[in-house]
């Protein structure tokens, strides 16, 4: 059963104030879930979670991660901004992007980043146009090694990362190079809610960077399991079982690093994990419609959240007030945006609908507001923070015709 | 074989003054387009092209077009104010949207725009929160009578217009209240290249109108038989046979209002058909990259063309310079977005890449910059007009830094 931290009249009184759709983000729920990750890892001495920026890149919310000891795994300029604003410093970031141009890297040495290399020949890359930052990482590719998920895809087919060979090749060239300091890095899959997937990810990945050390002559100083942590977006899916993840991690980590004499710091990077579960698209039914289904059309569209249009996403949706009440009536849930798959949910069983009811699109937390567009001319919406108080707290503004045309005034 | 209208050298000295990526539409393909359309439908006394604001929204392009003798298809506000700067007034403009505000209606009414209705309940709707235009249309939507195709989906699973039984309901209910002027809409399709395909559904749309008008006892003033006039990604594809949907719709016009005393105005509403094929995505390659596949990564991202993300839609590329090279190398192009499918081609036969080349995206005249977006906190590309005297003239500068950051800004 899929709860919500707001009643109806908090909503009706924010809405009071500013129009729908709005996103409301659950700081409450945030903090608690970055705290119970932290705590999960906490055998780990040096543990840490880099908070995935791109999920849902809002400064207030990286202050938030901060605050719980979180850093920001960042892979733009603009996100190196976001971390900075929330006060993000140093080694508490990683900058992981693949098809870096060296102003970036530029920028994120400069900042003092943990930088994640891509290919081996941004080795060379780096140290020509920027010279060597004292830690290199690399970004591990396990290939036809490891099957992927439908969302990321086969890991053979993915442009990121490097291959073992690869890995070898290029930490050898970083010790030549006189690097004194390492790290290893792998992305294995996204929203993915086996825990033994990321136990077996975790122990190859261990296995690997032993191999490493004793044929380079390098100690890893941490390694980065990547995220990829799923949120149950089905009402009837299970959370993902942090349990399992930490002590499955845990033992491999003892079988092959228990007797190395310096601990090895694991790094997690989750974005979805931490905030997804804790956000809420709240938009207003404009228009009942039956044609030949019965559409129910919201003020929120497309532009406000792309997943369901771009990945056949499933998001639970609740009509705000009577969550209780029996789904005896069918629906697809649209937009108003001019496009065929502006939908976002299809034949979806909810209570009977009215126009001017509010709806409650779940589980909007991370890659909501993040991938809206401007297409067909549609406005991004608000983002409030609800706080422990009850209090709602405006992060971003609407945007407004004036945002829509910045770049045709210059 | 895929032309280009600038040359290497025109481009190397637009890119000295801007960065890549940007977009450059070619202003004399355009108008080009745009009068071969009209010329088309040359027979039809009032016949208009009401050009789709969506697929390229710059108030540039749609002054060009407007000088051409275009109208607009709007259906958000901004886009109102693209026609509105593009100096394109009153019924020169239709409003076409779902889902759809009082709040809009009565701006496109004030516009004096022809409002299309996607239900007959807005019917109501309009009247009692705006007032009754002049003229009134409805969308029609064929449902199981047609069948779609992958982009559009099938017309029955579709969102938008009403059915066949609704549209008698609406014309009887508009004519009670004293309407005076009726068009008749539908949509049929998205980027299709049969013109058969065309003129059966105007048939059809046709046979609709003749039906309703006897049934009930009004005229129409014009029947929009809406766009989706595809356009050839592939090289192999055909260009859409222009003469053969003129040619059949006037057939079927004849047939059916050939006897009728005042002639109907046909309207479309192309837009991928006008700009699609005049727009070129021009973007360096940073790296290129050998792991399990080779990779050529661009400084254009999925940020500034979704479509082949979207909708794996093939787009041709060809290096700058070297269009007939031998396209003897393999290839994903790529971005730098952190997304699995933040892909432009796939297993792409092209010349041999290096690093620093001029890489041309071609077709992306429509729904290309319209749709891009600022996930990973990626910032849109610039547009550039192609002028017939060969000068560029920037019709949008690059998003900065400034602009993704000004929504937090209040």
């Amino acid at each position: 059963m899929k709860t919500i931290p707001f009643t109806k009249n908090q909503i009706e009184a924010l809405i009071g104030g500013h129009p729908t759709p709005l996103y409301v983000y659950d700081e409450e729920g945030i903090r608690n879930q970055a705290r119970r990750l932290i705590e999960a890892f906490s055998w780990n001495p040096g543990f840490k979670e880099y908070y995935a920026i791109k999920a849902l890149p809002n400064p207030a919310v990286a202050q938030i991660l901060k605050e719980e000891g979180c850093g920001a795994d960042c892979s733009a300029l603009p996100e190196l901004v976001i971390a900075d604003r929330a006060g993000i410093k140093g080694e508490e970031i990683m900058y992981t992007s693949n098809d870096t141009p060296f102003e970036e890297f530029a920028e994120a040495k400069k900042m003092g980043a943990i930088i994640n290399l891509d290919d081996v020949n941004h080795l060379e890359y780096l140290e020509e146009h920027v010279g060597l930052p004292e830690i290199i990482c690399f970004r591990y590719n396990p290939g036809p090694a490891l099957s992927g998920n439908e969302i990321i895809g086969n890991p053979a087919e993915a442009k990121f990362g490097v291959t073992r060979e690869q890995l070898l090749e290029g930490y050898r060239l970083a010790k030549e190079k006189g690097v004194g300091r390492y790290g290893l890095h792998t992305m294995p899959i996204s929203n993915e809610l086996s825990a033994k997937y990321f136990v077996d990810s975790a122990r190859r990945l261990f296995v690997l960077a032993r191999e490493i050390e004793e044929k380079i002559g390098i100690q890893f100083e941490f390694i980065n399991l990547g995220g990829g942590l799923g949120i149950p977006y089905k009402p009837e899916e299970k959370e993902f079982d942090l349990s399992a993840f930490s002590d499955g991690v845990r033992k491999a980590y003892e079988e092959h690093f228990g007797k190395r004499a310096a601990p090895v710091k694991i790094f997690l990077e989750c974005g979805r994990y931490i905030t997804g579960p804790f956000g809420y698209l709240v938009s207003r039914v404009r228009h009942v419609k039956e044609s030949y289904k019965k559409y129910v059309g919201l003020d929120a569209c497309m532009a406000n959240l792309m997943r369901p249009a771009m990945y056949g996403a499933y998001h639970h949706i609740t009509v705000l007030g009577r969550e209780n009440a029996p789904t005896d009536a069918k629906y697809d849930i649209v937009g108003s945006l001019c496009e065929n798959n502006d939908k976002f949910a299809i034949n979806r069983q909810l209570p009977k609908i009215n126009s001017g009811d509010i709806l409650v699109i779940h589980d909007t937390g991370a890659h909501g507001h993040a991938m809206g567009f401007n297409y067909n001319s549609k406005l991004r919406s608000a983002e409030f923070l609800l706080r422990p108080d009850g209090s709602f707290k405006m992060i971003r503004r609407a945007e407004t015709t004036e945002d829509y045309f910045a770049t045709l005034n210059f």
